[in-house]
């Protein structure tokens, strides 16, 4: 019916690069970054930026050319989110925590022209097993505040890189749809996949959560979620879009934390449960006295009840979403109705631990059996958790299959299972892959691991399928105790008899330290593969 | 790089259709909508919308088709912002104020297929002077609450019409450029342009509108703006997309506010100075006790110190922005800086009475000459404001010369005259027509206003253009004064002389009422053209 005409006029492409063009604009000298004695205001921090994009053009760097990060929440990475799609380049942020032949296998897979790494975690690449011939140039970042500890590689020092450097006038003009980046999946098993965020999700990621959690330009966000995940679950350029001020932090240690949520009137950090723990069983969260409201977001895991309590005593608020490296870091998000704060504390807990509806900006979001038909909204059935939407992925670089088959019918394939609940929140029950089918009944390792975490002499958990004769396989528990408790397999087998349906309860229980990945999560399937040796089974 | 295949999982159509669809599923159960005894909750508002958009279907509404309303600010209006929508169809919500003539052109022009009009405003389309030959069905509403004052036309009542009417179970499958609504411009002059907002802009904005002023589901919105400004400058679709609540009100009147603020709990409206003045001037705004914190966004024109003060006695919030139905309501925004709070209150006020920045979710905003070059940062220098982005229109509807023009450039012409100041704040000197060229001197009649403002007598004011022999044209002051009070020309000429460069200072002064359109807009060019008779300048 009407002129499509002018269309540039009217429909500027959603990237997060205007983000930091307004606060330049908005906030010139409000402080952008927070790092330890360094502080820089929204001017020098969009300086650095150019003056990054300006060294990385010098380098060779053209619009669709990879750009590797290994670095730890130093302002270093936080500029590299800017930089690199100013010149229409996809930033590729490495997990930390990774050996050296997976850094080599991300770097070799994504052909990254340059790499920028920490001097901390030079020694990872020092000797890369992989010969990447794509990789023209590598600069050593050396933290000074921190001591610049580890080595130097050949090439230029971060610092000095950018100071010779012109900075950069011109943005490239992206398209919405291009890429913004690409992080690498870290699977529990199996090679990482590259997955593909393009600039609309970016930016549609990082208003979505602003609205959520309230972030202004007052806000004033802590570093404790690594950067390398899902680009810091896009606050990497969801603060910027408020004019906010981020607070780095180059390694997570409660007692750093507390000081910097005290002095640095912190508003708002995100980590998992296990971080929170961390926190709260810390003595330096004695010292913490709130001035500011402040606002926890977790996922990875439903807080537990433990949690949720020391979060209210400390007069913080904690807000439980999910997703995965596919959806931008999180998709759905527990969304609190005020009425629930009159319940009992167990009831919130329980509400609380359900991952919820999809955020405003995301999509669709369903819970199907093999055939693609939505379960039973009854809190019961299973089925896996499919997405849609614009903060879902536009694919895996460089392998067309595995996106054909995780976007198959149409909506991308979780991998996880969960149950719909009849008031249209989803929670969890497990990963496709760890679920228990014993004598025909579907057991959800979640539902048990919940129960034992309600145990006072449990640390953390991890419940898996070990083979049995008469039903084919049973869950078995394995523990990590706290400091200084006890606890018997026979006590904890009973524990669970009280709360749990007898064929859901563990068989036996071992104690012990759990198997993780580099990025702490527990790894079932190593516990897995040692009880199904010789069974030809459930071996991943 | 990438595969570009799958767009389908990760785009899906930014439309505030989706709003509604995920507060339905979130909040079924919240209220959606209050008004004087009626609520509905999200279930009912949502099946509601559908029952509208069932009757339109069965009206023969297609994907394309206008529908016209004319009704106050009532639920009805508030579900064809979702009914029309959900068919394809383009909404015209049409401005109560206009006369018979106006109206009857603006159905003509839209070539509306149905019309819902409130029995009060029926008399204004009860003897249309068009013929209207695509008009298929016109629908009264009786609003039962208000008594349903005035006329019935013929054709169905519009509860008994949505109560027969078979809920639409399918929406149309909308694309993101489709056209949501045609808002007709008001003008001071001349016939109303149909201004064609985007499903996209119309979904960028209710967002941005939301993160800018915080609202959450615990928002409570009051309809003090016209849903016909701008589709109430997207809040119709914001305060759903977070799941917060609708507070209706049927008619403006400074009692109700008050008690509705206070018994309804409402956290956010807007307004314009001249509604503020009537809410703090009443008797009733005594009684008022916020129990929740109130922001109150207002447009149109800044904000004086005196409204400043109220505001802030009354313990609210106030936020400036600006914009026009071209770009959806407000562009731009004074985005307040925390220091500021510190300065004193005049100071604050000069601040504040700056037009801004743009809104986060805003693209481009320039103030440029003829040459279409920025004009100097330096506050004095005036040029006219352009923009663009996603909250600027597709164009006028059936105009394409005239969109032709607006666009011109590459950027929307908004036709108001501003400076740039040194910290990339705008703030608006005049309509381009309006200002006064004396001597060679431009001289913005805003900047003569806001000084006659400052005089405690002076209730309003319109300061225009007058022939003079020797400088050409010359200020001249058309004055209110405030009930009782008392003012000499000469008084008023001395209290500019002492704040203002003589030349800008008025030449004479009149006393007496101002004229104003239907929707309150003082229309300077009728003291102008009586000043110009004979000169043949100036005449509009």
């Amino acid at each position: 019916m009407a002129t499509e005409s002018f269309t540039d006029v009217w429909i500027a492409p959603l990237t997060p690069l205007a983000f930091l063009e307004r606060s330049l604009r908005v906030f010139p000298d409000k402080t952008a970054v927070v790092y330890g004695q360094q502080r820089w205001s929204y001017r020098q921090f969009e300086e650095r930026v150019r003056r990054l994009a300006g060294a990385l053009a010098g380098a060779g760097v053209q619009p669709g050319d990879r750009v590797a990060f290994l670095c730890p929440n130093t302002p270093p990475l936080l500029e590299a989110h800017f930089a690199v799609p100013m010149l229409g380049a996809v930033l590729v942020a490495i997990n930390t925590r990774l050996n050296a032949d997976e850094i080599a296998y991300i770097l070799d897979h994504s052909g990254a022209k340059v790499l920028c790494v920490d001097t901390e975690l030079a020694h990872l690449v020092a000797a890369s097993p992989a010969s990447l011939p794509n990789l023209a140039l590598t600069v050593t970042i050396a933290d000074v505040q921190a001591g610049a500890p580890g080595q130097r590689l050949d090439g230029p020092e971060y610092e000095a890189w950018l100071a010779a450097a012109t900075p950069l006038e011109q943005p490239h003009a992206v398209a919405e749809t291009d890429t913004i980046s690409i992080n690498y999946t870290s699977g529990t098993t199996g090679r990482p996949k590259g997955v593909m965020y393009s600039h609309r999700g970016a930016y549609m990621n990082a208003l979505g959560e602003g609205l959520e959690v309230g972030l202004t330009s007052t806000s004033r966000y802590l570093w404790t979620l690594p950067m390398f995940h899902c680009n810091g679950w896009c606050y990497t350029w969801g603060v910027v879009a408020v004019g906010g001020t981020h607070v780095c932090l180059r390694k997570f240690d409660p007692a750093t934390v507390v000081q910097l949520v005290q002095h640095e009137g912190v508003t708002h950090f995100c980590g998992a449960p296990t971080v929170l723990i961390m926190l709260l069983n810390s003595p330096a969260i004695k010292q913490l006295k709130l001035t500011t409201p402040l606002h926890i977001v977790t996922a990875a895991a439903p807080p537990s009840p433990t949690i949720l309590q020391a979060v209210e005593d400390m007069g913080a608020k904690i807000t439980h979403v999910y997703g995965l490296t596919e959806t931008y870091g999180p998709h759905t998000i527990c969304e609190w109705h005020r009425e629930w704060d009159e319940l009992p504390g167990e009831e919130r807990a329980r509400l609380k631990s359900r991952q919820g509806v999809p955020y405003i900006h995301a999509g669709g979001l369903r819970v199907v059996d093999a055939d693609m038909n939505d379960v039973p909204a009854d809190g019961e059935t299973m089925g896996e958790v499919v997405m849609r939407g614009n903060n879902v992925m536009k694919g895996y670089y460089r392998q067309p299959e595995a996106t054909a088959e995780a976007f198959r019918g149409g909506w991308f394939h979780s991998g996880d299972v969960g149950v719909m609940h009849p008031d249209g929140y989803i929670e969890l029950r497990d990963r496709k892959k760890d679920i228990i089918i014993s004598g025909g009944e579907n057991i959800s390792t979640i539902e048990v691991e919940q129960v034992i975490y309600q145990h006072p002499a449990v640390l953390e958990v991890a419940v898996v399928a070990v083979p049995h004769e008469l039903w084919g396989e049973v869950p078995k528990a394995f523990v990590t105790l706290k400091q200084d408790s006890q606890l018997t397999e026979q006590e904890l087998i009973d524990f669970c008899r009280a709360r749990l349906a007898a064929y859901k309860c563990p068989k036996a229980v071992a104690f012990g330290d759990l198997p993780k990945t580099s990025t702490g999560k527990i790894q079932k399937f190593k516990l897995r593969d040692a009880a199904w040796q010789g069974f030809g089974k459930k071996i991943n």
